[in-house]
């Protein structure tokens, strides 16, 4: 089985950056796999900034939802992020918290199976009042379930506070 | 004076699960005290999930306001959870944060009072952009104040960050 | 150089509370340095409250954008918020997330080059779903931008939880 670190926290804590900086301390040419799916402008500004400032050293791949399909074996992999990973499935399992949580924690078995360095960037979503939003309280379920999971899994768990990392597992 | 535990954290980040294995470890036989009022369908299937999870060994009250009245002396009581206790006074209080925050304070003080061995769950809601809603802003606030008052009274206090708890007092 | 502290946390986490007691730890004359510009009632009776909990051994000064200009050497200076700060620099600068980020730097730049003993404020926003406003999503673009950059130059960050203070550098 594969060695897990997770790196969670608020947006712009600097999670991907220090993401990006471990994984180079750990191979000299690792993999970046994106689970975005672009799908506006504002995302694909996004998307841009962050490859911008990644180096040519990185083995770029993109997958939404399958990631267990690819061959990462004996890689050091940069999962970035969970949080789009999970909204990609929550859609494909047609908004349904249970079915979409079964599947997710199927594919990141089937993913952290194969022996290979896994760092994942999650975020915290929970810390504001609870939403009016009917949708939005259930991804919330969702991916706070499943950071649990994870978490539960991991070798180690870092908190991004103001791009500190706390080292909490 | 009764020994006061204090579990905080965002919504889905373990809060409950870990503050139910807590009191376990410290009673055979503890007592779950739920402050929810259960207004429609999804609270209801939220309460439901929470005790098919909790054993057969709890002794299950339910008050959503007045806590102190019940006789709780040389038990192990989880209170699940603050939020709910705040939101049904706040509302209780016309919404005057104030006397909202004064009614919370002289209820706790009873209720802790006594000797027993408390563990609460409260939420971290403050730690999004501000609200355009005045009554949301308000219960922030409410809330907000009365995390601190219990915090500086307990003898342990935890952060729950995926279900990692965090020690931090 | 001046000496820098951050403290960083949600709302209503006894933020304020705190850096005014290390202020006053540090200081028999401690400066606050107020960026909020009251624009409604609501504002003012927050400034109010804050005024009233502070004493009268407190220099009170207000500026909205430009404090490199306030003259504060060998101070100990309490600015209370760096969010506020950043709002106002955001609307100044047209709401551009890039513009604003630069002149907020530049600012920062200036002001801690002075030699003082400086405590800044700020709070964590980005602990929640992603807001459906384009304005809402620019400026926690913004701040968490800008709180990583002050706390990679600071001397000591601490994030309050429910009024405890963490270290967490």
């Amino acid at each position: 089985m594969g060695n897990i670190t997770l790196i969670t926290g608020g947006q712009r804590s600097g999670k991907s950056t220090y993401a990006e900086r471990l994984a180079l301390e750990r191979s000299e040419r690792p993999v970046y796999l994106a689970t975005a799916t672009i799908g506006d402008e504002e995302m694909a500004e996004r998307v841009r900034r962050h490859r911008e400032r990644r180096g040519p050293q990185w083995i770029n791949l993109e997958e939404p939802i399958k990631l267990s399909l690819l061959d990462l074996k004996g890689h050091t992999v940069l999962v970035d992020c969970m949080t789009l990973w999970a909204t990609n499935i929550f859609f494909d399992q047609k908004e349904d918290t249970d079915s979409a949580l079964t599947a997710l924690k199927n594919e990141f078995d089937l993913l952290t199976g194969k022996k290979a360095d896994f760092i994942f960037v999650t975020n915290e979503i929970g810390m504001s009042g609870i939403s009016p939003n009917a949708m939005a309280r259930k991804f919330t379920d969702l991916l706070g379930f499943f950071n649990q999971y994870v978490a539960a899994r991991a070798d180690e768990v870092v908190l991004m506070i103001s791009g500190i990392p706390v080292k909490i597992k």
